[in-house]
């Protein structure tokens, strides 16, 4: 169905890209923890951030960047403070971030756009930062993809990258992502950081368009804690190095853009479900017979982000009636007469009444997915039909394990 | 301020009721799983009900009963099985347990009423329910409120029960309470399951206004874990036997009565938060300075809800970036500028910046709490400022373990 293909690099695939990640100090653990991504054009630039009244300093600052000008040249992020909450001295910081990559990268700091992950109320080691950004600038590079998504990672277990090729005629054209999730997962307008770069060449309104659309489908159907972030951030980049026609209204090229856009946007935010803190297994959630997709996706999500469907998968108990319950409260109406759920192959619920299934195999289908080794088949799907409405959904999650509680109780201290 | 007193027998310390609750056998545990109030006359009966499209079979037949007629004068509970999602086998299990209970009583099945909590998917053993009927109707009585207060509970740790007395005049009236809570505790109409006998008389239309005020300062604002039940219901009675003038329209005595069934309920609420499933503590959350008392409410139920806030306190974390977090993604507009945040006496945030405080001390307030006998000073208080606004709000909830995970991923198998 899909004419592309996936390929390595991730975000340095696209042509145009550079990309480094270091070890700045800023984390306690000692990891990467700062990130370039660098355009060798101004690229066209769109962002969907963090719907939250408490935000991080840098998405106010990328807000403004973008109001005033769609295209950026750089990308700086930090892993280890939030620099959310931190007050006008956080707002500082931002600026001096900027300023300071601006001048090693000889360019306008306007050119430039911020995100920060890890503690919230802690303010970014800012001597450790400007000390480390000579070295960053230095090290980027078209190979430096994967280096950036291990330096933007906190409490995720493993870096999250993807990059997909087509072609327009001839010629190659290619979108990348990397992503950092793990905790306060619980996306509203983007997810926790995620940035694209592609080098096809489009216009602005239209790439911010579709980057909406694909963050609807994608990172904003993912939740692992209910808890939307205040750093959210999702950035995508469009620098046009791949040297085909611009593409500036809808038409059979957007059409494919989008769907790779999305598609990649789908993978980083399943790929960070699938990471969710202790998770033991991908949940994935199909929801049809809705009115629509707004009330199809409202269902999945609240499906999948129910504790106790997400405690229940941990302890492989085919509990179909909290699967029931949490499809009752999402806020959509329905019939209960018409309700199905199947998880995995089984068949549960039909037309509202409970259906004989065998316990033990089912079960036996919840072990083997949590028992399952990192990014092979470890997928639980569930399935529920609310009515006859033409209206699919999707959304992801993970399990509530033990470590949930384990690392969240000793984050800070 | 209040002009009453706590005083002993639950539901029974009201005239002209009669409680027992029993063991039928329809729990696994063998602990006691059926529970009978009874009005020596019809009294008059509002409830309050699960909003979920979901419903059991107990929730639609009340909702039927007191549209018909909101006098009853029976309440049958079952603990054991939700009778949830059963289809049209559990509406007829549901007719014939009132049924059977009507005449062993020898009163119409429709001065009945029916309440289920257990497993969802389950029908009730009809069976084992309908032979221990004639021993429920036997041992009921005027100290029954303790045995039914716990006969209803499922994973509840105590049972939960209060009584309030006043004087009208030279004349006690009394309102007295029972709940079961513990998990898919986040009620959006009423909690699982609470129950609250009165002895005024009062007129249907204001007692059903009272206790859907009541239920809103109350049950409505606490969570445990999220999860709307199938089962929530909330029945209130007022049977007159206090010889107290009818009240018809608001006064003195409406507000003295509606005051009291508010104290009784929030009571009910907060001990059903307090023993959520694994919880080691109770959270408040005091929000002041919203443009009014809904949004303020919202903020709390969003904060004590925050799975990440509930995981910093089991871990005597005083991370407060993770309270900021929840109070933005509420869904309630103000600015972060104004944002105030305090941990029990410890300022975190004052007009947006944060403030330096003693990290040890903040976290053995938290372990204070957390390690407090059940009942005891055991509660962690959030105070949040949103600005300077009229409204103020309470919510009520509890820390989140690993025994949440442990009871939750073990519950059905």
């Amino acid at each position: 169905m899909s004419d592309w293909q996936v390929i390595s690099g991730g975000i340095t695939a696209p042509r145009g890209y550079r990309a480094s990640g270091i070890k700045a100090g800023l984390k306690p653990s000692g990891t990467p923890d700062l990130a370039l991504i660098l355009s060798d054009v101004e690229a066209i630039a769109a962002g969907v951030f963090t719907t939250s009244q408490v935000r991080a300093a840098c998405v106010d600052y990328c807000r403004q960047r973008l109001q005033a000008k769609p295209s950026i040249k750089a990308i700086l992020c930090n892993a280890g403070q939030a620099n959310a909450a931190t007050g006008e001295q956080g707002w500082a910081d931002a600026l001096e971030s900027a300023e300071a990559l601006g001048k090693a990268l000889n360019i306008d700091p306007e050119m430039i756009l911020l995100a920060s992950t890890g503690v919230i109320g802690k303010r970014i080691k800012m001597d450790a930062l400007k000390a480390a950004i000579p070295e960053l600038v230095a090290q980027a590079s078209e190979n430096g993809g994967e280096a950036a998504a291990k330096a933007i990672i906190t409490t995720d277990l493993v870096p999250k990258s993807i990059a997909l090729e087509t072609h327009f005629g001839d010629r190659p054209v290619r979108v990348g992502g990397i992503a950092k999730g793990s905790g306060m997962i619980h996306p509203n307008m983007a997810t926790m950081l995620a940035f694209v770069t592609c080098d096809a060449a489009v216009s602005p309104p239209l790439w911010q368009e579709m980057l909406t659309r694909a963050a609807n489908r994608s990172f904003n159907q993912i939740t692992v804690d209910g808890d939307t972030s205040t750093n959210d951030s999702l950035i995508a980049l469009a620098n046009g190095q791949s040297r085909t026609p611009a593409i500036t209204a809808s038409g059979p090229e957007a059409d494919k853009l989008e769907a790779m856009l999305t598609a990649v946007c789908e993978h980083l935010a399943k790929a960070i479900a699938r990471d969710g803190e202790g998770a033991t297994c991908l949940i994935e959630v199909q929801v049809t017979g809705a009115a629509n997709e707004a009330a199809a996706n409202q269902v999945a999500k609240t499906i999948v982000g129910s504790s106790l469907v997400k405690s229940a998968i941990f302890g492989h108990d085919p509990n179909w009636g909290r699967i029931a319950a949490a499809a009752g409260r999402a806020g959509v109406r329905f019939e209960q007469e018409n309700l199905q759920i199947k998880l995995g192959e089984f068949l549960m619920l039909e037309a509202g009444q409970p259906q004989a299934f065998d316990q033990a195999s089912a079960s036996a289908y919840l072990k083997q997915a949590t028992l399952g080794e990192y990014l092979k088949e470890d997928t639980v799907l569930i399935s529920v039909k609310i009515g006859g409405g033409p209206g699919t959904g999707k959304a992801w999650g993970c399990d509530l394990s033990y470590d949930y509680v384990k690392i969240n109780a000793e984050y800070t201290t």
